[in-house]
């Protein structure tokens, strides 16, 4: 009985032994199923810019998007077919993406409750509708910042097509420009967005510069 | 004189008049133009996991990249061709996105500093790679949100491929959930990526909940 309990011990102390070193190898984690969802942080607030077939102008509120490419610079934003803004980007070829900053979170949530379809949006949140000089869709004047983007390629996905737009160029507010003539991510204060309990946060201070503070690591 | 000074008064008013009116028709900006740059703000910093040939696991820094899709759950990166990262993608048809915390903000600008081709960058950072369950490839035990994704489209835009991958499962630490069993970002308080003055910054305090704060501008 007693040989048998020392046994048991002995085989429990291995099996630990073993997991421990399954784990210093890197082959088991700690961490825990979460379930495949969209849970990346942070994700932007995209104000998208487009005009409808009888050029009303339009603005809606997406979070699936990001810089995809440098040269030419480029920029993606998913939207799901039965958007408004959907048809207008396919029509039209074009669409702006402005951030609105923390003084505009109601008219960025807004954008994101209501459709173009049923109401002026624009007007329904007080903004003020300007063409782009080069390309065929609206942004929001009070928006410090917006790229202006050529629609370069669809990409069908799933619930999501993803438009991919050549930025052509970007417009902002000379109040939110550094001497160096580029915007001051402090001074736009940009809406982040929390996917998983969907709310929005502002941008903290700085923590560090890039290619830089991880210098310290190099041999 | 005077009549004609009278008239150059005239002539002024008339066209600040006519300026404003066209500004109230949404015709002009008062932005100025920055130019063709990849400035959007904000973007994520995304530590990209891959196996090279040999079975090395390796880590990057990406900024360029974000949600894509829904359903299925899709995340994009966007990587050069350069780098050692590319062709591990292209190969093993599979990749992870970890989110460093602020606590490891030196880890995750090295990854930028350095490239796979010449260290191998987990041991030089001190980090664990685990290889994911579920895909062909590695992530780092120390960050603690992560998406395994399998390579669903190539994307060949410019300088930049674009990397779409279906997030097939989430792991995330116990410590960094909340009651619901999803990621609480200021837990996680990931790194956000400034591209315009190359800098990382935290997340700021929740502002207000999504679908309801922009209720109050609906009629």
């Amino acid at each position: 009985m007693f040989e048998v309990q020392y046994n048991e011990e002995m085989e429990a102390e291995i099996k630990r032994l073993e997991a421990e070193n399954r784990k210093a190898q890197g082959e088991v984690t700690m961490k825990k199923s979460v379930g495949a969802k969209t849970l990346l942080f942070p994700t932007p607030t995209l104000m998208v810019g487009t005009y409808d077939q009888t050029g009303k102008p339009n603005l809606m509120n997406a979070a699936w998007g990001g810089i995809c490419c440098s040269q030419p610079p480029c920029v993606a934003v998913s939207l799901r077919k039965a958007t408004y803004s959907h048809a207008a980007i396919v029509e039209r070829k074009a669409f702006t993406v402005g951030m609105a900053g923390e003084s505009r979170i109601m008219e960025a949530d807004y954008m994101g409750i209501v459709s173009g379809r049923d109401v002026d949006k624009f007007a329904g949140a007080g903004l003020t509708p300007v063409k782009s000089d080069l390309v065929d869709a609206p942004y929001a004047e009070e928006f410090p910042v917006v790229l202006e983007c050529r629609l370069l390629h669809i990409v069908e996905i799933g619930l999501h097509t993803q438009f991919i737009g050549e930025i052509v160029d970007v417009k902002a507010d000379a109040d939110v420009l550094g001497d160096d003539g580029l915007p001051e991510i402090m001074k736009i204060k940009p809406l982040i967005y929390d996917t998983a309990h969907k709310g929005y946060h502002g941008v903290g201070p700085l923590l560090g510069k890039a290619f830089s503070i991880g210098k310290g690591l190099q041999k």
